[in-house]
């Protein structure tokens, strides 16, 4: 495995895999996974997703600065670069691409990527400028990975949108794949920031899978009304002493256009809570 | 000459080229030149830069309707495709990339790129969100044109600025080449709007070119105050009946900061002058 601090590090042994691993002449896909590090098996998914497709495997780990509001866990963000250097080599990861900020944000740097609508509603509205700093950040990981395919993980599903909307609008030539959500035994979507949770907490977060759960029951029963979907949703975090609901969404899956009245397949509902300082968000595509 | 009006057609005559033309097993560099065609002199100098230097040279003729404010002159801008494929043609261009606006923006597009202050003076404040369009347009044919490096005019300093801004920012794989200006004979810098001049504006239109040339040698003769070197530019466009200044500027050439007192080199001295509808840009660079 190798480790690349720079861009041009990268490149060159990108370029050096793919003519090594050619075959009969051909290059091989190049997978990327972008992550901010702190990695679990959730990253490790996305991992083998691109491990099963890709010739060749790079891995992304950067926390990037300009995707934090100024009043959240930018700098107490979990960081073990060692750790995770230990995964990826573990899960077959080829290259490593492990910048500091000023390699990705050099002096002067002033171009910003948005997308329009889809940004400013649910995670973009309760995190101003959010998704700004991720179109970026993507935006130029994508260049700099000159990779076929991008993994991303359905977790952060509106994130999953937004970055699918910009590769699509600016004719970026990777294809964005998105993986399932990976959970703990007992329903807990993994998070790098679920070690933020207090035991009691982590117990009382198990309500937003639940009440996730509770909804897709009953539109499994055949309940289509928006508010009834997402009030079984709310009725299970609501009853948590330690849960501050920031939003339950039941919205369009190809607009996030809120829903009213009767529902239509698919549809995303999604939810933001916070246990004190720690926001979790979790979502279920309700499908036909 | 192959003309690719979808971004598929032009990707697969550059995978064909770029296999068919490798040397020794290694491909070779990849040119292109985007235009909003209406070809010219100009023109041509960028493709032959390109093709002295590249194994492939592509142009990109697409008139892009973002970087047009809603009284410019988008629907009037002139076209004509038959002679600008022959222009090609005949300048060795292996690849026209000619697309409908659909295939550039496709429905439900809503991703915009942005270079900061560098966008928001001279043009840009003459012309509230050209550049937005120009960064995102360019962003666009970069990401499909996967070339090696892009040949810009440097007629257009500004937006060889933010072009090379938003390659630096973005961490795009293409080098961004400035070429010179080409003028006429009599000093005219050559520009698909020249022919919107009648013979009258024309004539008076001289005087950008011969202000700019004034201004030169006084810096050559040792003038170094900003405001003497601005006015020696005003003084022979004030004098055409016909003209109106939109603005004279002496500005930092990195930052375009506008210039006080004594000037130190680089310093880009640049304009713009109406002649009834039609806008002219010009500019020089004074160098040490």
């Amino acid at each position: 495995m190798q480790i690349a601090r720079t861009i041009a590090e990268y490149r060159a042994h990108r370029a050096a895999l793919l003519a090594a691993r050619a075959v009969e002449g051909r290059p091989g896909l190049v997978g990327v996974v972008p992550t901010m590090g702190y990695l679990h098996e959730g990253h490790r998914s996305l991992m083998r997703c691109a491990r099963a497709d890709c010739a060749i495997v790079a891995t992304t780990i950067f926390v990037n600065p300009t995707q934090f509001g100024p009043n959240e866990d930018f700098t107490r963000y979990p960081r073990d670069e060692a750790r995770d250097f230990a995964i990826c080599e573990a899960e077959g990861v080829d290259i490593v691409f492990a910048p500091r900020v000023e390699e990705m944000y050099p002096a002067g740097a002033e171009t910003t990527v948005s997308v329009g609508r889809l940004s400013t509603v649910l995670e973009g509205a309760a995190r101003p400028g959010h998704f700004d700093g991720v179109a970026t950040v993507v935006t130029k990981l994508f260049s700099i990975a000159q990779a076929d395919r991008g993994y991303f993980g359905q977790k952060d599903a509106q994130q999953l949108m937004v970055i699918r909307r910009l590769a699509e609008d600016l004719r970026i030539p990777t294809e964005v794949v998105g993986c399932p959500i990976i959970r703990e035994p007992d329903g807990l979507a993994l998070s790098s920031r679920n070690v933020y949770l207090s035991p009691e907490e982590r117990e009382q977060a198990l309500s937003l899978s639940r009440g996730l759960r509770a909804a897709e029951a009953a539109w499994q029963d055949g309940v289509r009304d928006a508010d009834s979907l997402r009030r079984r949703v709310l009725d299970e975090i609501e009853a948590q002493p330690l849960a501050n609901v920031d939003y339950v969404s039941l919205a369009n899956q190809g607009t996030l256009d809120e829903l009213r009245g009767a529902v239509g397949a698919p549809a995303l509902l999604s939810l933001a809570v916070r246990f004190g300082a720690t926001r979790l968000i979790d979502n279920i595509l309700l499908t036909p």
